[in-house]
C-alpha cells in the first residue's frame, strides 16, 4: 500500500512501513501540513496488517531541522492570527482551548500510540520538534553525521511534544535537564552516550541497519504479540505497583495462550522450525483491549 | 534451617539463604510446583532474622529455560482443562477470576515483597519466565555463558511476571521495546551493556561474586536498616512526588533514630570497631510498617 | 549581592551564584542551621534575577561528611530531648507531628523547588546527608578525590532526604539497592559508572568545569525558559501518561511563543547573533505556573 502525500512519503514494502520526511530544502522543517500527514500515515500503519514495523526518516541530508521559521518572529505566536481562538476578549487565555494544542504533542502522542513497532532513522540534523518527535519512538538510531540538539530555550520557548514525559525515562533526569537547559547540540556519540540512541552507523549504513531491526520483529514475533507487547512496556511506565502489571499481563497471557499464535510459536520452537502465526492485529486483540483510560486534552 | 522441597533447593549458611532451582534435566523449566515452592522459600526467608540475604541460581547448566513445554501445543492454553473456571457458559472470559493469574507473576511479585535482598546469580540460560522472574531481585549477576531471552512473541504469547512494569524502569523503555519485540536471545555481554546485569564472571566465579555482596550487606548493615531501605528503594519508583518519600524516611530515621541500632551503628563507627546491631526485623519493623496500600489483584 | 551565613557562603558574580558549605574543620557536616541556611540561600537565588544558575561545593577537603555526630549515640535521637514533641503521653509517636521531619529532606525538597538549575561540585568525600543532599540538583561533578557513600544502613538508620525518591530514578533501582543495602563508599569513577555523576575531574579542573556550564546556561538560554523546563522536566517524572505533559508544554509553548523571547529567540538565531531575552524570572512566568499541586507534609 502506498499513498500521496505533500509534505511526507509512506510506503510498505516487505512488512516494513518507511515514513520519509520529505521536504528537502526546507531540512524536512517540521510544519502544521506534516503533522497532520504524520497522524494520517500512523492512521494506515495501524490498519494495515501487511506493516508489522514503521522506519521514520529524512529525505535529504538532514532528518528535520525542527519548526519552520519562515515566519520569524512570530513563528511561535499562535494567537496572533486567532479570531475567536483562545484569546478571550479580556485578553486573558483560555487555556483548555483546543488551538492551545501544541501541534509537535498532537504527532508525539500519535506516535505513542501507534500499534506497530517505530523505529527512527536519523539521518542527520535532528533539532527541536525534528528531535522530540523521536522520543515515542521505540528505538532511535542515528548516522554518524547527526546533529542533535534540544534548543527551545535558545529559541525563548521550552521542550515540547510532550519531551518532559519521555526525555527523562529515557536519558535520565540529569542529561534532560543540562541537555534542555544548556540548548546546545550534541554529536551522535554524545546522544549514544546518553542512552537517546541504541547505535550509530555510517550514512550508508543507517537505513540497512534499521530494517534488519525491523526485518527481525516482522519475520520472528507474532504480530499481535508485539502489538500487546508495545502498550504494555510504555504504558508500564505510568503504573504505580506492580501488581497493576500483573493484572494486565496476566489477562493477556490467558488470551493469547488459548490462540493459534500460542500454539504455533510452541509447535514451531519445538519442531525448530520458523512460526507460521495465523492471528492478526486488526481482529484478534483481546476483548479487553484497550485497559486503560486515555487520558483526553484539557 | 533447611527445608525440602522438590523443584527447589532452600539452604542457609552464614546468615545467606540460597535458592537454587533444581530440575536440571529439564534445564529448570518452570512448573505450577516450582511457583509454590518459591513463594514458600520466601516466607521461609523473611520469617528467618539469621538470613540477611537471598542468592537464587539454577542446578545444572542452565538457569531456567522458562515454562515446561511438556505439554507441547497446550501449554500456554490454561483454559483448556478448566471446569468452573473463568470461561462463562456462554464462552466469554471472567478476567478477574483467579485463575486468570499467571504463575510467573505470583513467584515474581512475592520477590518483590521479600523483607530481605535477593540477589540473582544467573548460572546459564535465562529465558522466558526464567529471566522475567529475576526482574524484582535487588541485583543480577550472570555467567559469561548465560544466553538471555525475552522470547515471548516469538512463542506467540506476551512478556510476563509483571515485566512491563520491572523491566523498562531496569534497562530503559527502549531496550525493553527491543528485547520484547524481537524476542532474540542476548548474550551475557550484551546484557551487561543494557544494564539489566550488573556484572558478568567466569562461571566458577560468579557464586563467589555473589555471596561477596551478601556477605558485605550481612557483615555490615543493620538488618531493619536493609529491610525498610528494600521496601521503601522499590516503593519510591511508584511515587509521584519526592514529598511523599519525605513522609516515609522522616518517621523511619525518626523510628530507628531512637533505637538500638543507631546508637551502635554512630558508636561503632566513632569506636572505628565492627556494629553489633541488636535490632531484628521480626519484631523491631516500625509500627507504621507497612506505610503502603497493597493494590489486590482483579 | 552577598549575605552572611554561619554555616555556609553565598555569593554572586557574572550570573552565577555560589553556595559553599563552609565548617571545614568539621568537613562541613550537616546541621540544622546549615539546613536552615541553605534553604535561606536558595530563597535568595529564587528572587533574584542576576542568578542564572547556581552551584554548591564544600570548602576545605570534604564536599559533606554527613551528619554531625558530635552528639555520640544520640546523634539521630530526636526524641531524646522532646518536650510535647511528636512522642504522646503514653509513649506512642505521632507520626504527623512536624518535629519528625527529616532535616535533610527539608533541604533536598528546597533544592527540588528550586527556580535556577542546581549543579553540585563534589569536591571531596560526600557522605550520608552529603551525597543526598545533592540528589536534586540538576547535575553532579566530582573531584577524582572525592568517595561516595550510601551509609545509612551502617549507622542503623535509613536513607532519606527523599532520596529512595530520587536515588533509583537516577542511578536505577539495581545500583541504588546494592550502594544502599551494602553502604559501601564508592570511589567516583564508580560513581561515574553508576549514572550518579556526570563527570569526574582533577580537583583544580572541577570548579572550572562545574562553571563552564552555567555559563553555557547563562549566556545562551532565556531565563524564563529555563526556569519552566527545569520544573516541568522534574515533574514529569510524577505523570502517569504523556497527554498530562502535552497539557502542561502546550500552554507553555503558547504562552511563552507569543513573548518577547520566543520573538528574541529566533531572530537572533535567524540574524546569527547572539540572544538579548527581555524576560524575567521575577515577573514572566506564565500565569498557569506553577501548574502542579504540591503536596505538603504529612
Amino acid at each position: 500500500m502506498s499513498r500521496q502525500f505533500e509534505t511526507i512519503r509512506y510506503d510498505v514494502s516487505d512488512n516494513i512501513a518507511m515514513l520519509t520526511l520529505d521536504r528537502p530544502d526546507r531540512l524536512n522543517a517540521y510544519t502544521a501540513q506534516m503533522c497532520d500527514e504524520i497522524i494520517a500515515a500512523f492512521e494506515l500503519s495501524d490498519a494495515d496488517d501487511d506493516v508489522r514495523a514503521v522506519i521514520v526518516t529524512g529525505e535529504g541530508r538532514a532528518f528535520c531541522a525542527g519548526a519552520d521559521l519562515e515566519n520569524g518572529a512570530q513563528t511561535f505566536d499562535y494567537a496572533g492570527s486567532d479570531l475567536g481562538g483562545p484569546v478571550r476578549p479580556d485578553g486573558s487565555i483560555d487555556w483548555s482551548h483546543e488551538d492551545v494544542r501544541d501541534s509537535g504533542g498532537k504527532a508525539s502522542l500519535r506516535i505513542f500510540e501507534s500499534l506497530k513497532p517505530v523505529i527512527g532513522a536519523i539521518n542527520g540534523p535532528a533539532v527541536g520538534i525534528g528531535i522530540t518527535l523521536t522520543l515515542p519512538m521505540d528505538i532511535r538510531l542515528a548516522a554518524n553525521t547527526a546533529k542533535i540538539g534540544f534548543v527551545f530555550a535558545r529559541r525563548g520557548i521550552v521542550p515540547e511534544a510532550a519531551s518532559h514525559w519521555f526525555l527523562p525515562r529515557i536519558v535520565g533526569i540529569s542529561r534532560a535537564l543540562e541537555w534542555c537547559e544548556t540548548g546546545r547540540l550534541l554529536t551522535a556519540e554524545e546522544a549514544l552516550a546518553g542512552g537517546l540512541l541504541r547505535s550509530v552507523h555510517a550514512p550508508e549504513e543507517l537505513l540497512p541497519a534499521a530494517y534488519a531491526i525491523a526485518r527481525e520483529i516482522a519475520d520472528n514475533s507474532a504480530p499481535v504479540s508485539v502489538t500487546l507487547t508495545r502498550q504494555m512496556m510504555w504504558r508500564g511506565l505510568g503504573l504505580s505497583h506492580p501488581m497493576l502489571a500483573h493484572r494486565i499481563d496476566s489477562r493477556a497471557v490467558y488470551a493469547r495462550g488459548r490462540a493459534g499464535d500460542a500454539r504455533e510459536g510452541v509447535m514451531s520452537f519445538l519442531e525448530k522450525r520458523p512460526a507460521v502465526f495465523p492471528d492478526r492485529v486488526s481482529k484478534d486483540l483481546p476483548d479487553f483491549y484497550p485497559w486503560w483510560e486515555e487520558p483526553g486534552w484539557a
